[in-house]
């Protein structure tokens, strides 16, 4: 069996963190694992396959030789070293935003574009960890019904914003618990026992870069270059998985119980949908998991041919890790 | 100036600590105040003007001599207490659900149809919290431009389900500082660091109970039986305000410069909209205050005459107590 020398840049990150504990679960056959992070993380090591691999320096020369580059250290670095990465002949999966909308670059959720990953250019582009929640879930109804509208307001996890993003929640619930003042540097504001409109800046639009993101490249996985999306994307105080309130139009009728057919047969997806146990799909439950969970399905009552559901995903897994090694194992024939 | 005395139902609980500080505040003219809780609360003491009062226990005789009953101790005591109360010659401002669809029983939000008191039968019912911080913002723009539909999306706070749903958010950050497994009595689900639907029964048309009150209870109040509603209602750990992620579609279409504005100018209302300094309604800032923060005004993307915005407006305030003592204020021609 082929296997194959990966990099993992931004190793130590929360993304970096599960991409080498999902490379070990699906046993991906790694024959080298370069774990590469800025110079604050030398003298680190990574856990990966039960031995302690030392973290090296990020840097041109360190994609010699390796095949897939595995990124997750926000769009500044990946544009940084697309280059090298290209020089080297490292083929680079990326989680940051950095390429997503370029036109050579597929933006690509196996669940629903894996064929444009043979028109990739050396890069290929993680969507944005909101989109791909959104995507997942609407994909197989937008194929059996034609989605003509989405209303999406999400419930997003602080990773989304980083390990750090993650440490600050806990450390104010910390804080909170102890009486003492609730230190906040990640986020501009508290983020424990709150809910704030996500933290990136609002373009002429109105809208913020997560929401503009969510819209443009929901609409680039899809191939409806103009299907009509309105995003409001939120913070709220979880620590690893995002939740987001959905209502769709379609253009064919398509009743609760057929969606809840479609979903229930759908790839990456968990119907969590009992009305008797009040049991749906909740960011707890969704932690460490590949699918989307996905329940509330009913019908909207506010139009003729709406829809309404509340999905839950991994931000860290399905919203970046699990979908790039998704992309690798497409890449490589190597599936399970 | 006329006085008036006072029976304040559940005065032990969250909303009635909330309804005797808003009668301080407002400076209301109390001649008497008869606190009332159930046999538990015997012995205890609430704090009014200054004294500890004790509280009684609530019985059919406890209205006896009362000209305005305050109710806030769930639907099952309401419809207890109601015969007694207007025997008594007593007029109630419910809190509960349990008169809010009765055709008899004014719904009053007095930004909205104050004239809806002049109708009463003894029995004023105060609207859901969520309806009401969905309608005092919706209002003005539905004068302005005829709402056409509502979709929305509620971040509900713990304070909804009362003090010991607050306590039990509270004691589960502490228990998961010190490590401790995290205890839940009053939610089905863990609240802190998790998001749920909304844990009321779901109903046939796969609304919970929630839901249903803020569709219908809206168009009772807007005098819109028909209007076209969808909402989809979400616990977040958050201690006591609401958020609602909205989006309306309106006959006019309605700029968000001309929603601003109308905003701006509208009762009940504080626009909360800086988007250079990315600050927007959130629960934290709305706790304590009268109004319903609104802002992150913009078109929907996804509709020619759809808006989009985000509010925060205090669960126990206005969404209970205030409006409970608004409605008293009215009743009584002792507005400030």
């Amino acid at each position: 069996m082929k296997s194959y020398r990966i990099a993992v840049v931004g190793a130590t990150g929360a993304v970096g963190h599960e991409i080498l504990r999902t490379l070990e679960k699906r046993q991906f056959p790694v024959s080298q694992l370069k774990p590469l992070a800025s110079s604050n993380s030398l003298g680190k090591t990574v856990e990966f396959q039960g031995k302690a691999v030392p973290v090296e320096e990020l840097r041109a020369s360190a994609f010699d030789g390796i095949d897939y580059a595995l990124f997750s250290a926000g769009a500044t670095r990946s544009r940084e070293y697309a280059d090298a990465c290209k020089k080297a002949g490292a083929v680079m999966i990326d989680n940051s935003s950095a390429f997503r909308m370029k036109p050579d670059v597929p933006l690509v959720v196996p669940e629903i574009n894996p064929g444009d990953l043979a028109k990739h250019n050396g890069i290929i582009a993680v969507p944005n960890c909101s989109a791909i929640i959104l995507g997942v879930p609407l994909w197989p109804l937008h194929q059996a019904a034609h989605i003509e509208r989405i209303i999406v307001s999400t419930y997003q996890s602080a990773s989304g914003a980083g390990a750090k993003a993650m440490a600050e929640l806990d450390s104010q619930a910390r804080s909170y618990a102890k009486g003492e003042p609730l230190k906040k540097e990640i986020f501009p504001h508290q983020i424990a026992f709150n809910v704030f409109s996500h933290n990136t800046a609002i373009a002429d639009n109105g809208y913020n870069e997560e929401e503009n993101k969510v819209i443009e490249e929901t609409r680039k996985i899809f191939h409806e270059p103009k299907l009509p999306i309105v995003a409001t994307c939120i913070r709220v105080p979880v620590l690893r998985a995002h939740s987001e309130s959905i209502v769709i139009e379609t253009k064919r009728l398509i009743t609760p119980d057929e969606a809840r057919e479609i979903l229930s047969k759908a790839p990456g997806v968990k119907v969590v949908d009992s009305r008797e146990k009040n049991h749906f799909p909740m960011p707890l439950e969704a932690s460490g998991q590949y699918d989307v969970l996905v329940g509330r399905i009913r019908q909207d009552l506010s139009h003729s041919h709406g829809l309404a559901f509340f999905v839950a995903g991994d931000q860290l897994l399905k919203g970046a890790a699990w979908n790039a090694v998704q992309i690798l194992e497409y890449l490589t024939n190597s599936r399970l």
